[in-house]
């Protein structure tokens, strides 16, 4: 049995140029009744203000990768984002028992991933809250990768319970877009009613299972000897998120207009299909495999 | 009668954080055949590698803001923009009686511009150049932003004519594309292709005038007192580059969702709608109006 949600985050900005979770802050700020449910608090915050300010993704590293237990214990960490990281431990946490309960952190993507609903952890509160909202919004699509909560490195670990990341795109870095904002918006309001809803203990009529895709791997873009990457996603691709890589699909096509195929031997799934980001590890794109997600009772 | 052309120089990364100019620039240099022309010589040139290695759109200041010609002569502008101008004058000048004669400066845009071709001088031999991209590609859009060549500010102007800017969107920053990759690779192809036929005494025919868009001014997006803003490109705007704004047509929509109607009293034509670059300065749009772009004789 869960024990009922009293504190929920609401963070935006973890991304310093992902405009729309910063701007939606703000319009919370200023309109919080939109955010207030009876059963729970609902606390709202920027995450990465210092890199928000240059709209630049960080200063110095990826804030959504400082997160893990042993990096907020290690004093050695002290780049901006690591020590923001540590100021959020205490805002939020501390990590091994948190004063807050769930986490729902607003990302947006360059690739064309739609509204996705990311989750680390089996856990019947979070896939019901995942199920919840694409009960609503059927064209969300689940994205699962499992990790411990000690262990996650992302905010979204920062709560009692592991949270939800909520990524929409196609949107560019530093810009907003209404159709984005108003996406993601609803989901966050989806995902308050679902807490609202589960702590009163009301029924809710979720389906048993859904399907969605689980984290594979990232796949490198092609590079030289100098790291200089040499190929791009191949168009075919491109914007294809979610949609099936069969053995001898299309992955990259070199600068020069040559074709790299995909060399596996099993039908993967793309996500994150040119996200910008990853461009600063050459990273092209991420390979998911289509999965069951099962909800579990909560009282097993 | 213009004097033929025997220096050409094409530039990418005056903004870093536009990609799809930097790699081109890096094919060309590993396949200089394919810029290379019997009646001029081609030059290729990273124009602001500071930028491009952070990803940046520019250091301290937009470079592509930096040619006029008192801006190069004063001491006092010592940016890391500002120095790299002054180099640039020292590579492809002097401004006032440059060594390079014509200059193709590859750009993108988080904007739905599709294949623009921006010039800024009413000159036979650019507006021919401009005409003759738009025959093979009749999807290109022409850009003309009339400025005088020793005050204009871009890139372009430090040719002994003023030169050519291709831009191309809808394109994340930091990104490459492969059909945003191909659709520039193929225009400067053809601009090079022109000067060829000029230079050679080809006859083109090319009609007397083709329709295009004249740059009226940059529109703000709402702000508050704090210079924050308050609202974003309306939704049946967003992607609608080059379409008429009519009267009362909705413009923008601030974060609570009222619509911000066009205030004006005649039909404009959006550009440049929710670039990314541009919310340094908080800008959503630029108004153009349609225009018959005229192709005078050449001997004329």
């Amino acid at each position: 049995m869960i024990d009922s949600i009293k504190h929920v985050a609401i963070t935006g900005g973890t991304h310093g140029n992902e405009l729309t979770g910063v701007y939606l802050i703000k319009h919370w700020l200023s309109s919080p009744n939109e955010v207030k449910r009876d059963s729970f608090s609902t606390e709202l915050h920027f995450a990465n203000p210092a890199a928000n300010k240059e709209v630049r993704r960080y200063i110095d590293q990826d804030l959504n990768r400082q997160f893990n237990l042993q990096d907020l214990k290690n004093p050695e960490l002290k780049g901006c984002e690591q020590q923001r990281a540590k100021s959020l431990n205490e805002i939020l946490g501390p990590k091994e028992d948190p004063r807050v309960d769930f986490i729902i952190d607003m990302h947006t993507t360059t690739a064309n991933m739609g509204m996705s609903i990311i989750f680390n952890a089996n856990d019947p509160l979070i896939i019901g809250m995942a199920f919840y909202i694409k009960q609503k919004m059927p064209h969300a699509n689940l994205f699962y990768e499992p990790s411990d909560r000690l262990q996650d490195n992302f905010l979204t670990s920062m709560g009692r319970l592991s949270g939800l990341l909520i990524e929409v795109g196609p949107i560019a870095q530093g810009l907003l877009n209404h159709e984005i904002y108003s996406e993601t918006h609803t989901a966050v309001m989806h995902a308050l009613d679902y807490i609202e809803k589960t702590n009163s203990g009301q029924t809710i009529a979720l389906p048993k299972q859904m399907a969605g895709y689980q984290f594979i791997e990232k796949i490198p873009l092609p590079e030289n000897t100098e790291g200089d990457i040499t190929a791009m996603v191949h168009p075919n691709l491109q914007n294809k998120d979610y949609h099936a890589i069969k053995p001898g699909d299309p992955l990259f096509i070199t600068l020069s207009g040559e074709t790299i195929p995909y060399e596996g031997d099993t039908t993967v799934y793309g996500a994150f299909i040119n996200e910008a980001a990853y461009y600063d590890q050459n990273i092209g794109l991420s390979f998911m495999e289509k999965v069951d997600i099962i909800l579990a009772d909560n009282d097993q």
